[in-house]
């Protein structure tokens, strides 16, 4: 078997083998086959494309190139959650406490922010005390015990997943479905998930801007799945503006605190509903979506799930305090307020601009070795719709660099549109698919 | 300017600029663009196409990235002639003293062969003397004073070309029309061709296999002519079975020297007029083809043809006596005749398989470090469309090594097709494209 036929086949539009997948990313993970054999492949894929079948192996050959995480010591089914990435998403943070109160258990692995979307470890991590360096044993054990642990990527996982999207970076071959679906999907399988739910986002903040994109992005990870034997569920979810109202580490992980008292942004709260019944679903724990919805309502509205998150910062080594007093997590020096300049509706905000804003303010870092700042960020007072008056307040800067200041503000400003017409109501969740 | 923009623009089937174009390569040649950003791109490549200006423009980059000779102490309109590779392909050993006894100055580098297609300076190099490696001035000096001169490659020619021509030899990128052409193009440009023309093979024995193909490369070199100034004819053979009768390094100087006689093959001599007379009508020597076809006839009929190639091989150190005396050509220690089974037509000979053989009997190289025998090789006494009666010779096997005689002898019989019915004409020029 060479590289080369391998190449030819994909370009000449022809399946390729199980087999032939196995040999081009064992070969690659290895260093036997070179990086500008594996960027042509990629090239011939964005253009010929893979069918569920080669799709779902290369998955696989993905996520068995290095360790796999064994979470058969935890009892029940261990569904997994991922989003496709946004901008002000806190929904991992509600989540993890809301589902497992709900008697499914979460162990998850999580990732840090890059660019102008966020990542939960970083989130987390605002928290006094918060450790997300757990090891194995301490992460099976607090999943067993109290049902729930996140914890950032530990191990070698998909390196050949890692290698490849290096590669597909820097060689304009990243937007291919295929590659995109099984990049994912081989980092939830090699995690250990049993079932996976998806949070596919689309619209101008998002990876896929396109509806049409993200449906095909989100039908391709289901059919891995069901390939792989992961049941998977892909929600499809607006990203044309931030979700909920906080961007930046502390002031999410405030936001999360203020939805698991019931009192959140609609949007979040809606979103973690809809997430969670769908993990419940494939948990077993439900019958149906809409027994699953309403058991995370009770779990909300009851407390339980804020009693849960508790439970969940002690378990890491965080103080729970910051639950009634959500003064103890860091706050920036300087807290601005964006005054409205006319009057009208909201016709858009600008979902990357302010993640991007968030980000140079140090909410998240451009390279991967960068610090961040947990306090900083943005807390929006307006979305999409919502009328408002000359003189009202917009959104509230978090920094503490006064420096910035100017600059923010009209980068701010310049992410909302104001206009006098009141802009036609649009779905946030687009779609479920399974 | 980077190279993943450019990579990006032409994957979404964008035109590059000539400088985004003039970038990339020499980037490339220098070696600040990786070969895993050129494969992608190659492929990418592959899939859009370049249209005439960018392909030009590629030629030239490629042309320009090393060494350029300068032909200008030279008078006249320098006219080049490349073959895109066949099997028993004798062209520039009868051409380049025909078109120089016909006024035209002839200063030709020419290449090695690899794999089933032999090369110029293997089989000038089996006259004995025959020195290939002239000094520049030498070179030039010898077309001044006689008209004619033939050297191996020189100096640092086209490393651009070299470079991507062995990445796209293993990404499975070379089958592009454009790239093929602009390849081959910026090779004759550096070599300080006024004006090109090209022997485009097409059929099995040839790199393009079918008509359609060829047509579109031919297409494509003659507008490279166009877009960079240098008048560029294209003339598409046919190479369904070998040209001529002899393929090997001395039997094809033995069938050269034929030739020029007058007593050559016909197909040999009728695409060698052909060839020359579009060289003489590029060079302004003939005012149309057939003037330029006629007056090379002469040229061949009156010996002054004959004359030159004795005065050629004077000139580069070789033995002019071989041209009476073609015994003085090393000869194979054994000539094994290959009788006809049946009796019937010849239906076709496998020009690619009857190189390979050739190739394996010594004659060819498989890599390029190997030596070759100059003596081996294969004399068909058969063409297609021929009668032959059972027990006729079909072909002779010239070799040294008697232990490949019965594998030879078997490989050579399955290169024959013989039928019972006589197949049809086909035509061995299918077009002149200019």
């Amino acid at each position: 078997m060479r590289a080369y036929d391998i190449i030819y086949k994909k370009r000449e539009g022809e399946r390729l083998s199980a087999k032939e997948i196995r040999f081009l990313i064992d070969g690659y993970t290895r260093g036997e086959i070179p990086d500008y054999q594996m960027s042509a492949w990629a090239m011939a894929v964005f253009f010929q494309g893979m069918d569920a079948m080669e799709t779902a192996e290369l998955t696989l050959a993905m996520a068995e190139s290095g360790d796999q995480v064994d979470l058969s010591p935890i009892s029940g089914v261990k569904v997994d959650k991922h989003s496709t990435g946004g901008v002000g998403d806190t929904t991992t943070l509600v989540l993890a406490p809301l589902v497992s109160a709900a008697g499914v258990p979460v162990a998850k692995m999580s990732g840090r922010g890059l660019g102008h979307t966020g990542g939960t470890i970083d989130k987390l991590e605002s928290i006094p005390g918060f450790k997300v360096d757990l090891t194995m044993e301490e992460f099976i054990h607090n999943v067993n015990s109290i049902g729930v642990a996140v914890i950032g990527q530990t191990g070698n996982l998909t390196p050949a997943d890692k290698k490849l999207y290096a590669l597909r970076d820097v060689t304009a071959t990243v937007d291919s479905i295929p590659l995109i679906a099984s990049s994912i999907m081989s980092k939830k399988i090699a995690g250990g998930a049993d079932g996976i739910v998806l949070d596919v986002k689309t619209g101008e903040g998002a990876f896929m801007k396109k509806l049409e994109d993200s449906r095909k992005l989100a039908e391709a990870m289901v059919e891995i799945g069901r390939e792989v034997g992961r049941k998977t569920i892909a929600v499809i979810t607006d990203m044309n503006q931030p979700l909920g109202l906080a961007v930046g580490n502390a002031l999410e992980v405030r936001e999360a605190i203020t939805t698991l008292k019931g009192e959140g942004p609609p949007d979040l709260e809606e979103l973690c509903l809809t997430l969670g019944a769908n993990m419940l679903l494939i948990a077993g724990k439900a019958k149906d979506f809409t027994e699953g919805y309403n058991l995370l309502q009770e779990t909300l509205v009851s407390g339980k799930a804020l009693e849960q998150f508790g439970r969940f910062i002690s378990a890491q080594g965080g103080d729970p305090a910051v639950i009634d007093d959500t003064g103890l997590l860091p706050e920036a020096k300087y807290q601005i307020e964006l005054k409205s300049d006319r009057s009208g509706y909201i016709n858009g905000i600008k979902a990357r601009e302010v993640g991007l804003l968030a980000m140079s303010l140090g909410a998240g870092r451009a390279t991967k070795e960068e610090d961040i700042d947990p306090a900083v960020g943005i807390v929006l007072n307006k979305k999409y719709g919502e009328e408002v008056a000359r003189g009202e307040t917009l959104a509230v800067l978090h920094l503490n660099d006064h420096e910035l200041v100017e600059e923010a503000r009209k980068r701010l400003r310049s992410s909302f549109e104001i206009k006098e017409k009141k802009p036609e109501e649009r779905p946030f969740i687009y779609e479920i698919i399974s």
